[in-house]
Parts: C-alpha cells; structure tokens; sequence
C-alpha cells in the first residue's frame, strides 16, 4: 500500500493514530513513574523512551501536548525526578491497565497491583516487578514546535537490573528479562534474539 | 545488579556504552537513507527513531554529537529529505553492515548489495527490501545541552507498507513484515506478537 501526503491527511482521525503509530516499528515499552505535590504516585506507559548518551547516561523520552493535564509532565516539573521502569511479558496486562484514565487522587499502582519500591530519599515510586528500573533526574525539555509534543531529557542516577551480573563487557540479556516491545498504541511484543553481530567494518 | 550514579561514572568506558544502550530496552530498527551533495547515496543505522505526531504525521530520531562529520545529518540539512526503511529479518545482515565505516564516495547500497528505490523528484533513496518505506522532510531539530546530540524531526510526506491492505481502522502485522527490533548496539530480536489489548478503561 502507497500513500502520499495527500492520502495521508485525508485518513480518518482514528484510523491516522492507529496506522501512524504502527509505521515506527517495534519499540520500547516502559511505565514511568512519578510522585505529585499531594504525594499521590501515578504510572504511565510510554513507547517513547529513546537513548540519548552513555557518559553521563541521558534518556529521552516523549511526552504529548500540554493541551491538557499530564500527570507524568507536571510531576517531573515538581519533582525533579521520575522513573523509568522496563515491562516484562509477566506484567504486560497490569502496565497496560495503567494507560487507563483514572481519576486524579488514585495511583495506578492501587488500580492494578503493580508493587512500589521506593529509594530513600528519591521522590518518585519504582515498579517493584519490572525487571530493569532507572531512577532519573530531569535534565531539559524540548518542546517541538511542529505540534506540541516536549521532549524530556533526564540523568540516570540508580539503575537496577534483576540479573546478578552482566559480562566484562556491559552486555546482558533483554530476552532473559522477559522485556517486551510495543506496536501502535496497544499491542506487545515477546521478543527472540536473532544474534548479537558486534561491531561491522567495511 | 544496583547501580549508583558514582557506580555508573566509574564503569570503563566500553562498558558503559554497551550497558547504557542496552537498558532501554527493545528499540525500533531502521535504516536512514540520504544522498550527499555529490549525488552518493547514503544508508545508516538508527535505533532511536520514535513516533512524534500522527497529523501531521512526524518522526523524530537522535542523531549523535556532531563532533565529527555525520553524513546522515549533513545531508538531510543539504537536501531537505531523507527517508526511514524498517529493518526486517530478511535484510538484517546486509543492514548491520551499513553501521560500517566506509569511506566518503562509497555507497552503502553497493558496499551492501541492498537495492535503491527512487522516486520522482524525492532527493534520498528508499531501500528497495524494506518492508516499511518512509520519505520525510526535515521539519526542525533540538540541540540536547547536555550532550550535544540532536533531535531530528521529520513530516512523512511518503509512505509504503508491502501489505495488500491495512484494517478500516489502520492496523496491520508488524510480525507478518518480519520487523525486528534492536537491543543496545548490536543485537538484534525477532518478534512474537502476544496480543492487541485495545484502549484501557479504569
């Protein structure tokens, strides 16, 4: 199937998110977490997350239009910090669950069952079963003028990945983790590695 | 494993990058074609390409800092356009490859043996064996602070997916395309679909 500029701006609104979304690819799925100034913790899903550098260790991820209230944004802007924790296939329903809209006041953590682990003197929940957690603190924003979506870049400060060790090399196993990958808005991914190449020269 | 933020400066630096690649998790997997100023095709490797709109309907991805020349990012700003070609299973090998260092003048599709596909007046190359083809034009960049890399955005101004249809509401099979995602640098997954959840309700 083909479709020009022209096609695409002529595809009904709902059938353009669902097939916009798809075209990207597999990508990352994690549930970021956060605190707000009542203490209230919140958990949203994101396919957005995006590695930035390694020295000092930045991600990136997505966040919508300020159009209206979002939860994950005003937290981070209060709080200064968030997390940024990898769902497995074994939590995939409860994460899912968590793009839910629930009402303001109720965490998402009491609406599916997902357990908090909390850092000592770190603003913002961990999901205590998701297999890799990464506790950072806000960097920088960019918000992208062509529709409205920010980019927020922030440090990793605690890292914690469920294996007890990786090779001399930093390398370790998604699969062994059970990470999963997201397509479009709603479907998940178990993945299978194909290899590890190394590195390519001419 | 746990690590602190005086963990993660301490860790050799091949070690890190590895680790800090590989922690966020499955990532998409694409190919990046351009074309310089003298006409010479150009095909790189990128797993940090995220959804940023559906309308209009804009990419983005992360080039690295600037630091050195980096003929994806040079070109794109010389020509305008630029296309993103999904890596399947099929062409995993030959698109490893274009992460090699050839030498300016040297095109990757012939270093690869991967085939362009032109189209009239699009000044890059689609990768003719990708099963998702994207041309887009360059619509605005961000210079991340911390570390100078750049987020490039782009409208998707073309778009062909190898399928017979979509749904009327705009799904297709990312596993039917054989897409494969990335984890950290070099290692590359095929995916197993679990299932399409549809929208969260509370």
């Amino acid at each position: 199937m083909v479709f020009n500029q022209s096609d695409l701006s002529q595809l009904d609104q709902a059938h353009r998110r669902n097939l916009m979304n798809l075209i990207s690819g597999v990508k990352s799925a994690h549930l970021i977490g956060t605190l707000n100034k009542e203490g209230v913790s919140n958990l949203g899903v994101f396919n957005s997350v995006v590695h930035i550098g390694a020295n000092p260790p930045l991600l990136g991820f997505i966040q919508r239009p300020l159009t209206v209230e979002r939860q994950t944004y005003s937290n981070i802007k209060d709080r200064g910090v968030y997390t940024i924790n990898a769902i497995s296939s074994e939590i995939v329903d409860a994460a899912h669950q968590c793009s839910a809209k629930y009402e303001d006041g109720i965490s998402e953590f009491d609406a599916t069952g997902l357990n908090e682990f909390l850092l000592d003197g770190f603003a913002a929940p961990f999901v205590k079963e998701s297999p890799i957690k990464m506790g950072l603190r806000f960097i920088e924003e960019h918000l992208i003028q062509a529709n409205g979506c920010v980019l927020v870049v922030g440090q990793i400060e605690f890292l914690s990945i469920e294996l007890g060790q990786v090779t001399d090399d930093g390398f370790f196993s998604l699969e062994e983790l059970k990470l999963v990958g997201i397509g479009g808005l709603d479907s998940y991914f178990n993945i299978e590695l194909i290899e590890r190449k190394g590195f390519a020269r001419p």
